[in-house]
């Protein structure tokens, strides 16, 4: 019963996170407060990024928007066989892509919204079987349009694979997508209101990836349910400032 | 300087929320319980509901994915003319149609993705200039693709600018979505890691509002930030079970 009690308590504590609070600020942001903003994305580690491509006209399956909505479905099988780089470069610009900056470097634009253009999030790709690219964990570098591998994994199937719950489905993709969120981005901007919509912002990115892959032969399937601990380990994320909020394995299908 | 400690609190805590749980649950939820399901959806309140078409072909004036991705921006000035029921009927249908009913009205398949199909969400609209509708508080029935009157409002503008904390714009667009959270109906299933799936969820939704406005010549702009009470009370919900959590404000563009 007093296990009982707790999660009733923490239910109405979660229900009362997802409400706005918006209207009742009673404090500054460091935004307000003239403080220093940070970087508008993670800085490459090295000098060997791989650029990629933003001509997608050949790899167009199906354009048409509303039959892309309409065909949506969660995708758990996939075809034994790699994607191309130029496919992962359209799921990265579509996700991710910044368009323009803003201002001083004040703002990234990019083919996704994000409350006040915060953009707080970083992708990594855990790469499995993708044409020209050896096995290992890349980060997508969007101001340049490119990807950069962080580091080589043993077994790295097994531990993308204990990374999501045991969902061994997830192992047998070409690639898998992890977000992280970089919370201070947001948080300089709206303190205590930035978490409630940087989740939110992370279902913008992960419907453009859905469509994304519908549009280029490819499916994909959404995974909330993941170990945290070994999902930022396996990013090499300290799991405090940066951290994995959303995941998605994708494969031709 | 106790304030602050307090806020770097809170952040820390609204972090934690930002993380997956799922490997820790060590609690049965109400579904494993074998507890009642809740309703798929909330039932009408009357028997004139107004039956939307699912004929979009003419609507379409820009039907290319990549190209609706690529030039989507958040829009606060619209024209000042409706829109029609039929391009309202496109935007419902592209961000909570349902497609199916699985097992014994088990779940509901739409066209947005949500975990594990829960689809907490209530698509409620203030119409402020649609053709053949008067001004008023709308509620969208999925079951049947209808809406329904909920309530007429007396200076609805104000109201509607008041609950999206003074937002002027939003009250010259033609209609304002607001999405209502049912907790209870993501609860049952995934308990304290609910709150954070419906949030990510919200952010499917938008981003289909956001490439479907595209898509039929309109243009919207994703709010968070709205007055909790006032967004409630406009809709009638009572803000414990059901609670507003995105709006967006829609007109032709």
């Amino acid at each position: 019963m007093e296990n009982n009690q707790h999660i009733k308590n923490k239910i109405h504590s979660n229900r009362e996170f997802m409400k706005s609070k918006f209207a009742e600020e009673g404090y500054e942001s460091d935004q307000q407060k003239q403080l220093p903003q940070p970087p508008l994305t993670k800085a490459p580690i090295g000098n060997n990024s791989i650029k990629l491509t933003k001509e997608f006209s050949s790899l167009i399956k199906e354009s048409d928007y509303l039959k892309l909505v309409q065909e949506r479905k969660s995708q758990r099988v996939y075809k034994k066989e790699s994607i191309t780089l130029d496919q992962l470069s359209f799921l990265l610009w579509t996700t991710q892509g910044i368009k323009e900056i803003k201002g001083d470097n004040y703002a990234t634009i990019r083919t996704v919204p994000s409350a006040g253009a915060r953009h707080a999030f970083e992708t990594y790709l855990a790469v499995l079987n993708v044409d020209g690219l050896e096995k290992g964990i890349y980060h997508y570098l969007p101001l340049d349009h490119s990807i950069e591998l962080i580091t080589e994994v043993d077994d790295i199937e097994n531990k993308v694979s204990n990374s999501l719950c045991e969902q061994k489905f997830a192992a047998k993709s070409a690639v898998v997508f992890y977000y992280s969120a970089v919370a201070y981005r947001s948080e300089w901007r709206y303190v205590l209101e930035s978490h409630k919509v940087m989740l939110i912002d992370a279902g913008h990115v992960m419907q453009n990836l859905y469509l994304s892959c519908g549009a280029i032969g490819c499916g994909t399937c959404a995974i909330a349910a993941f170990n945290q601990e070994l999902a930022d380990n396996l990013l090499k994320l300290n799991g405090k400032d940066e951290f994995v909020i959303y995941a998605a394995p994708i494969g031709n299908v």
